[in-house]
């Protein structure tokens, strides 16, 4: 599948007293890069819980960090779809410093995400989603 | 009125690459320190929500830093009602650090809070709230 | 003073269970709006810690909340200096949603930063920022 | 190992517009639990950092979210270390929610860590952690 790009630029918040950015901090860009993944797909996510009734609750997440993430740099999430079940999705994403033509990988992670209604209930995904994602995923 | 207080231990995440807590989260304390200062008063806000239809979003925040915290210290949060209206209070905050009998005043704040229903339209507070609260006042 | 103006988009970790963003949030994005308001007058704040020793924590932050924001809503954050001395500066932020034209102001709010070192011993201004910030002033 | 206990209370600030705790912060309670295993072993990390110029940075983190927390909910989590290296720690949680006698499991995760200097530079763990945390692993 083709990734999606955003960026995002470090903010003080999110710098820890190591003078680096903390490892939690990750897992609310991978967020981000996730729902600009679905608005590249055509989905907005905000539509997706309230119309649809439709939330992507996360089940497991995996980062691996590579370099850290300084303050003020930006930074590049490239996100993509790697799996689909009925009710399952799965995200990858690419944490990248790029400066002055030098690219630094900074981490790789997943998500892992079950299709849940406004009650938490398991569902599956509507078909008008899951037939872009196939369509992307071949 | 008398004070609730509770302790925290600042978390690393809390810091930034100043070395020291960054500000926004003492806002978090001061929460923190509501929820407490009510619980003492009888109530849960938890069911205030979940029972009574009853949130009480912030409607302004202020706070002065007088020093800064540093990770792992234990703070003291020491929260008040101050003033109570039919569909207002305001809740004042002294934050402390005490070790070996040295007491050094962190910060003071307040905040004033709009009683709203679920869907944020201005409702008044419920009376056993509203009793509870202007006994202590007294 | 001219005012700068950034676009922050709310993250879905910035929202509590109320549906709305967390109150302390808003502080980290006129941090935000604040840097690109130095950034405006020619500084970079990581600079300005690292090759000036020269730090701005805040020492008295208040905002009033008009009107809650929203998950993944597109803000706009001014920020202006509206005051300086010689180890003080103090910023005003408004924060606005627009849409379809309509502009919603959201919050209004002030920060006020003392200059210190990276001991956070206070210290002056030095000359270079005072003096753009002053023509700003004026 | 024997593991180590806290307990944390859900604060508003972590859970999002889903009525339940944002998956990132579960990463912020897990140092927390960290940080008291290695208190129970003797250890401050607050003065391994400071008087030993010993940091652990996360190099991978992983959770399994089993169910969700909620706010105002008061969690348990225990920590262990499972895996030493001379140069890189492993720490194993679990989180529970344990309420009139029900033991509800609400995630699974592990971290790993480096050990580096105060300029990000990998070194070897002071022997004396070293040897208190294999007299544990055993």
């Amino acid at each position: 599948m083709q990734s999606s790009s955003i960026t995002v630029r470090v903010r003080y918040a999110e710098t820890d007293q190591m003078g680096v950015v903390y490892h939690a901090n990750y897992f609310v860009w991978f967020e981000m890069g996730r729902v600009e993944c679905l608005r590249q797909l055509g989905f907005d996510y905000k539509q997706m819980e309230i119309a649809d009734d439709c939330h992507l609750p996360v089940v497991e997440a995996t980062c691996r960090y590579r370099a850290p993430a300084h303050y003020d740099e930006v930074l590049t999430v490239e996100t993509r779809i790697i799996a689909l079940r009925s009710s399952v999705i799965r995200f990858a994403y690419n944490l990248f410093h790029v400066q002055s033509d030098v690219i630094r990988l900074l981490a790789e992670a997943q998500t892992t995400h079950v299709v849940v209604d406004g009650k938490m209930q398991k569902r599956t995904l509507p078909e008008k989603y899951a037939t872009a994602i196939r369509a992307q995923l071949k």
